[in-house]
């Protein structure tokens, strides 16, 4: 397996690089910049999870389309609400088809590159909100993307019916650098710890009993 | 039904505006510059038959993530092959998850925008060579986008089962301007005739007994 890996810099989806390095012979991660309010600061963190993982980081520019959707996570849209994440204001944080976006654009470089994997870092914890983090959704359109590239391509999503604390426990268990992640979906340098991401990030952490190792602004 | 078509500038995008202009309240195209050769001439095809049809037209710049991706069919590959579609050598000619990443980024601007449906031209004439034009693909992947809307979005494909003679046929029916189309594959001004994308054009002029109103080089 040869795997490229949706890098965003939070816990899942470098989780998700760790998964991908453990299983494949050769991993690319790629980091789109997008537009969102903590794109910034988390692309930071997926270019320092790269260097921890000695593999190649690639940035792809999607500002441009992106500024074609609507949502609060945009730094077109409006405010990040504050809570939980299965409250309805998290719903404003939705991004159209921004998953649908990635793996195909993902897709296309894996084919392109001669990779036979894209992976992942979507989880049931997602599930409520964002409906292109479904298993539903994801099992289609890995049908479609078989389909789209006469099999040379598969999706993968490790911790697809797992959640934050799944992809914890996987990750402690191999001494993975969270102190490197950022989950906050503000525009600012510290995590808020109040949005929806923080929330459940900070109860992750509790549910398993290790302390986040990331700096909050409240502390 | 408010209907985002996918507008390259060739006669079955061009026809398929035609399909959803005569079902929709709303017709929006899109026209994306992805550095293939004959991207610019079409898209001037594409602006005029927007003209044609009163709607409005919208370009999309995916060069700097096409640059990523390998194909004869793209300004960074080889030669563009001459003959028939169904040869070997059209294979090169397929870029690696083109309609994929175009149905995506359609899927999240119709979202955004409000519109429930987007229109693509695929037809039965592309699926030897493209993968990413066969009905299994297609059902597979208005699924996904289903999903990863929750309901908000469907796909459709009006000439799915059709072929390029079909697709005249609804042409002539309607007084489509074919003359506002370009199918070429070639980075020329005007059509060579001789490369798979013509030759599959030119056979389905001949076969409902029309005069392919467009000029070619060898005339």
């Amino acid at each position: 397996m040869n795997s490229i890996v949706s890098l965003s810099g939070g816990m899942d989806s470098g989780t998700a690089l760790a998964w991908a390095k453990e299983h494949s012979m050769d991993v690319l991660a790629i980091g789109f910049i997008y537009g969102s309010k903590h794109n910034p600061y988390e692309q930071e963190c997926a270019e320092q999870l790269a260097e921890h993982f000695q593999i190649e980081f690639m940035r792809v520019n999607l500002t441009d389309i992106f500024f074609n959707l609507k949502s609060n996570l945009l730094l077109s849209g409006g405010e990040i609400p504050e809570g939980h994440y299965e409250s309805d204001s998290m719903k404003q944080t939705v991004v159209p088809g921004r998953n649908i976006i990635f793996a195909s654009i993902l897709v296309g470089i894996a084919e392109s590159r001669g990779f036979d994997t894209v992976v992942l870092g979507i989880h049931a914890g997602d599930h409520v909100i964002y409906p292109d983090c479904r298993p539903e959704f994801f099992n289609a359109m890995n049908c479609a993307v078989r389909h789209g590239t006469n099999e040379k391509v598969n999706l993968k999503a490790p911790f697809l019916y797992g959640d934050k604390s799944t992809i914890l426990k996987y990750g402690y268990k191999r001494e993975f650098p969270y102190h490197l992640t950022r989950t906050c979906y503000k525009d600012q340098e510290l995590a808020c710890g109040k949005c929806g991401a923080c929330t459940e990030r900070l109860e992750a952490f509790r549910s398993i009993g290790e302390e986040d190792p990331i700096e909050y602004e409240d502390e």
